[in-house]
């Protein structure tokens, strides 16, 4: 579900069918509740995992191939394995580490696992998860960022109601037709009915706006900047994907109201920025910043904004988050007046934005490899992991006390550290272990480590090994961690453009569509044209639409023809299958 | 509504039915939600409020007699009345400013006014109230506060689904009996039935526990601590109450298992001493740390500690909130056993505590009077506001720009400080409008205080005055702040003090009761007698019953009988009617 306009829920079933295909592999599961299946679900995970033998540690060539590449000194732990030597397929069905599928070869199921993998737990309801401690901290360290940057900006946070009462929501339903079969209905308490049943928010425009018009009166009551962090609920049938599309979901919602027009467009770019922060800054994951069409903008608006990410492993795009002037349409709707200096009542102009857990989903799908998730630094909440490397009667202690300042040397410098010394599962397993969950940093501590007064770090983004100083860690770390955030950034944007292709023609936007492509292509702006591209590309994998018209266009160059009804262009429009 | 144990969700209805006519002033009004009739209700406010005339500026006289009475240096502005000299009483009529009744004497329709104004907008579906900033804010600094508490503790925040399966519920059922009757149940989506009713948790064991019981394995998976910040719902039908008791509110609920006794019985106390500071330090609140009954304990769970407040007003207790150790109950019900070093299944042992708005709630009885609401500085959102006093054509220009020039020194210093510069209200409609919402301290600038280079404070708490140098601003408002502080939590433990009684007969019991009296009393323990106190002390204004039993224990003479039974006593024991 995207939670992040009434597009989504007003009735595009369309554009919902079309994910349908593709993500078969994520539907939910339908976790039965049978306590005892569940323990014998999970019942290996941590016994049978102690046998799995230092994975990583043994593979010395591989160690010795990457250092070479990176130019750096080699360290050859000679520490050798400490059990049987099973291979490393064997030991993934034994032990439940590593992935059953490659991210090529079946994104949908890869996608289920690396989440299943602490970040999600499926719930017994379908379409509803559980956000494990490894995602929540995601979503918290966002929401200290955004919630600082909205603050300053002098939105305040408020709470309103779960429930919205009918009447309130019928007020609304010129603009909300296709969004009421997604309403979630209380019709109960106890054993009783209730006298009129009550929605459950799928979003807070109806819940909220009866209020500003109580609470706006004077052109001093203006401007109105409101957020909250909440949950909603859209009760959809299809499709449920983790992050991505579920019955509920937390976001936060800004609305706000302002006296002029000119004050709500500034206003809207300005979340707009903080959106492709998010995104671009935090989750590393490039987005375009643009216009919705007229088919696709929020229903009842009057121009939404939105930053668009695009998955290249299935040629979707993605609305990462949308911000949107309502004009007043809505002020009209729900009576939001205020007296102006000359005594005028004039209507507010309005906006609302939102952005919702979706994100956490985008993360994974751009980042992820075939060893698990990989987190960008910023929003991980652990950036360093210390795992101690013991080797027989070496200093053992030694090792582990090392492991242990690091990681308060690491700590204290406002580092996320920490230390991974169980002593009942090998080095290796716990490499695979933090890399299935996509600490971005390693850092290995063994004898010769010890004796050389260093450490081993091995980025997660790129598999890159370096013996570093003990001396200049704290250096040497916060310099590797912007690194890596960067390059996850440089990377993703590289695939993300080799995906673009410019066309021209009906005939290199098919192609092009049926290569995954992100489509850049003339456009004459009209929203039957956009209609009948839809239509005609309806099929298996889903229809393609409009994904956004980039702020940035490239030169158009007069007598561009639109590709797909031949008259003039107006702009360049990005177009593409979507989630 | 009580969020914090079982208790007030199984069945006490006895205790509800006490608070009813107590609370009658209290009952939520139903918002109507014609846009017109809204309109109207508050046309008034903006608008005919500029004829007020600096109300307490006027009042030249109140201000010598109390500088007179700090020993504080007097300054007495020159300005008079810019308009006509309408009275007070008046005055609020018209504007909406001030109550409409005292604390003393109907408090029930005190504490709804005192919420209405800014805390609190009622909602058109009864039982359900919007946060708004003013008390939202309040809410976020608990938060921040308790949040990273609980982190140092490695309580890791998560999310679970806002929907129960009804099979899990179910499971539950010797334990919820009298519960069910406050589920909220979804059964429709859009116009269809959903194939089975699905529930809105009013608590989350139920909702976690079944995953708590996969995640849990082996010794080394424990402890396991999560918590969440979300709503919740209890459907109740009487006397809802903002804050105190509402169909939805916000909470934390964490819910941690341990492998042993020790552990559990450790956190029990160490969450509660952090609801002790939340009261006590945050909210200025004294509270009583102590054990719950045997009938008031969590039902299900082992023991029961919680914070007690006390509302000398009403003569009410209030269970402020609760850190329960739920002992192996729960794991037996929900099969969650760990491996322990010896590979013996062995079942943990859990506690779950919360904390809820209703904080809120017990911070406005406590400390709000006949001006309105009084904010401790800690969690205030506005601990100083600056209020320019022009007169005339003294330097206006001057004043304002001290104003701001204080507020940024404020800011600076880590105050939260704002300036109200309004023009279009007299310096004293803003007196009366900022003591309404119950900043601490409010600071005025004059023409006077420019040429004295120095500021006027004025307290919140006790309304004294004092002048201070501008040269020392910071360094006093920060002292000032902190003795408000410190006031406010001085002068609620003495009310609160003064209303405890320790008596010894069952005479002395019942003219306690009737005197509004937190009663301390020997009693001897048995579930039986507090039954039988309860029915015996029924009546209009509702039973009594135990608070808790302090860990503070008075000394107890042998020989020292209950005061109900005759039996020996065994604990000392706080009783009296509660919300």
């Amino acid at each position: 579900m995207s939670p992040n306009t009434w597009r989504d829920i007003s009735g595009c079933s369309s554009v919902r069918k079309l994910a349908k295909s593709e993500s078969k592999g994520l539907q939910a599961v339908t976790v039965s509740l049978s306590i005892r299946s569940l323990l014998f679900a999970s019942a290996f995970f941590s016994s049978s995992a102690i046998c799995l033998n230092r994975l990583t540690y043994l593979k010395k060539e591989e160690r010795v191939e990457m250092a070479g590449a990176s130019g750096k000194k080699e360290k050859v732990d000679k520490a050798g394995p400490s059990g049987g030597g099973k291979k490393k397929k064997d030991v993934k069905k034994e032990t439940g580490l590593g992935l059953s599928v490659k991210k090529d070869e079946n994104f949908g199921e890869w996608y289920s696992e690396v989440c299943k993998h602490e970040m999600i737990e499926y719930y017994d309801i379908s379409g509803c998860y559980i956000l494990r401690p490894w995602s929540m901290a995601i979503w918290e360290i966002m929401q200290t960022f955004f919630d600082a940057e909205i603050k300053k900006m002098k939105v305040k946070n408020c709470y309103f109601p779960l429930f919205v009462s009918p009447g309130v929501l019928e007020k609304e339903k010129d603009h909300i037709e296709g969004f009421a079969p997604e309403v979630a209905w209380v019709t109960k308490s106890g054993k009783s009915d209730l006298e009129v049943p009550i929605a459950i928010r799928p979003t807070s425009e109806t819940v909220m706006y009866p209020y500003y018009s109580k609470w706006i009166r004077g052109h001093r009551d203006l401007p109105l900047k409101l957020n909250q962090w909440c949950n909603v609920v859209r009760w959809e049938f299809s499709n449920p994907t983790p992050f991505i599309r579920s019955r509920e979901f937390l976001w936060q919602e800004g609305h706000t109201a302002f006296a002029t027009k000119e004050e709500a467009d500034e206003e809207v770019l300005q979340i707009l920025e903080l959106y492709r922060r998010i995104y671009e800054e935090y989750l590393a994951v490039p987005v375009v910043k643009g216009m919705k069409s007229e088919n696709e903008k929020f229903a009842g608006g009057l121009y939404t904004t939105s930053v668009e990410a695009f998955i290249p492993n299935t040629g979707r795009g993605v609305q990462g988050a949308t911000s949107h002037c309502l004009g007043q349409n809505f002020a009209k709707m729900f009576e939001i007046r205020y007296e102006d200096e000359e005594g005028k009542r004039e209507m507010v102009w309005q906006n609302s934005w939102a952005y919702s857990t979706r994100t956490i989903g985008v993360m994974i799908m751009t980042h992820g490899d075939d060893k698990g998730l990989i987190l960008p630094p910023k929003v991980a909440s652990v950036q360093v992991v210390v795992i101690p490397v013991p080797y027989k009667d070496a200093n053992t202690q030694g090792i582990f006390d090392a492991c242990t300042a690091t990681v308060s040397a690491l700590s204290e410098a406002g580092i996320r550290a920490e230390e991974d010394l169980r002593d009942n599962y090998s080095p290796g397993w716990k490499y695979s272990n933090w890399e299935m969950k996509g600490v971005p940093l390693r850092i290995e501590i063994g004898p010769r480590d010890l004796e050389n007064d260093q450490v081993r770090t091995v980025r997660r983004d790129n598999g890159v090994k370096e013996d570093i100083p003990r001396g200049s860690l704290v250096e040497h770390v916060k310099e590797l961690l912007e690194k890596i955030q960067q390059n996850m950034y440089e990377v993703a944007k590289q695939k993300r453009e080799a995906c673009v292709q410019e066309i021209r023609t009906w005939d290199e936007f098919i192609s092009a569509l049926n290569l995954k492509k992100l489509i850049l292509a003339p456009w004459c702006d009209e929203e039957e044209v956009e209609r009948d591209v839809k239509a005609r590309t309806k099929g298996e994998t889903g229809a393609a639409k409009t994904l956004c018209s980039p702020f940035e266009q490239p030169e158009l160059p007069e007598g561009t023809l639109c590709f797909a009804s031949g008259k003039p262009a107006k702009k360049w429009t990005y177009w593409g299958r979507s989630y």
